[in-house]
């Protein structure tokens, strides 16, 4: 799996579900946390594949790998479909996160209301510039990077989110590593090399509008 | 092909390639113009596979569908490998974006290099909240919302990127649709429906932590 997806690369064996449906299961997860907010206790495999423009039978296929959680003519409950899919992607607990690089990218992520929700804790913050260290991003200070390893312990973090700029991307992933950190997910428009047992989720920013100017010229072209 | 991937949906029919491979492919582009960079005239499948932590024979097969590139024993010329990538990405020419909420992303995006490297050219700024319009960024003055629709069409854009809160993104992407963009980069942490014609690529930062989360977690079970 890993080595056909260079993204995301996971060592150790067998995942419990492709990573295909790991990434719908956050789409499903999105779609129910709307339903449950306006106040439905159940859904259907219809109403969800609606919602991501997916078939019912791949709805049926991605939460049967989850337990036995429909009921045939009734649904699912939106409650417990919560809980299932927050325990299959390994959300149902706290996260810590250090952040490496505190520029615009840094400020939008750490303002990011989605990271919270979903149980996500920015618990440090690190940068090189002398002009940063100190400053105060909502409620954390930011330390230098030379005491990154010392700030990744105190805090407990697990995880990396890397927004330096890609010179710097791969010498910083190094210390994370090094830190202790078990992954982390790159924003700089590199591709980072890291060990077997770290994983790693690359985003892309120029690749994903590569992909949409991909997709309008190849729809384009077949009208 | 869309049915399986909510995240991208293409219609008319048929792609060139599959979306796993234009995006290996957008992957490939960046290995390519670090070796570019560093004076490679020449490449093999095997560096590239390499860079990208996937297979010689994957590469191959990849590169295969832009035609007759490589010769065995010599590799691929750096130089025409970017070319006919870029070609079958559609980015071998410059694709007009506006920009629809003028936040921390946002400020963050404009002023990421990768973009205009990569032959995207933010066109126009809109945001509703008149504190920021007329603010000058990088060149750009924002515009009122109201005036996207005059915006896209004075600025030829083909795509809108969408930076703003997830309450507020179906909204701005129906007037994007309505003004005639043909494809949507979406940043707000919701599920667009946009009608048939109209392509889209959603990022969720969320989900992209919650896949690491996922990785994270079955990794360390299987140790």
């Amino acid at each position: 799996m890993s080595k056909l997806d260079p993204d995301r690369s996971v060592s150790g064996g067998e995942l419990p579900l492709s990573l295909a449906s790991a990434r719908r299961l956050s789409l499903y997860l999105r779609a129910l946390e709307i339903f449950r907010r306006e106040g439905a206790q159940k859904v259907s495999s219809g109403q969800l594949g609606e919602a991501l423009g997916v078939s019912d039978a791949q709805v049926r296929k991605d939460l049967g790998s989850l337990g036995n959680l429909g009921q045939p003519g009734i649904g699912y409950s939106t409650a417990e479909l919560i809980t299932a899919i927050r325990k299959a992607l390994g959300i149902d607990r706290e996260w810590k996160a250090v952040m490496v690089g505190v520029g615009n990218l840094a400020r939008a992520l750490i303002r990011y209301r989605g990271f919270q929700q979903q149980g996500f804790r920015l618990a440090a913050l690190c940068d090189i510039d002398p002009s940063k260290i100190g400053e105060k991003v909502e409620g954390l200070t930011v330390q230098p990077l030379a005491e990154l390893s010392a700030a990744v312990k105190a805090a407990g973090a697990e995880l990396g989110i890397v927004t330096v700029p890609a010179e710097a991307a791969q010498s910083v992933a190094d210390q994370l590593v090094a830190a202790g950190v078990r992954g982390i997910l790159n924003f700089a428009p590199t591709v980072l090399k890291l060990p077997a047992g770290v994983s790693l989720v690359a985003v892309d920013l120029a690749a994903q509008l590569e992909q949409l100017a991909f997709l309008v010229q190849w729809s384009a072209r077949d009208r």
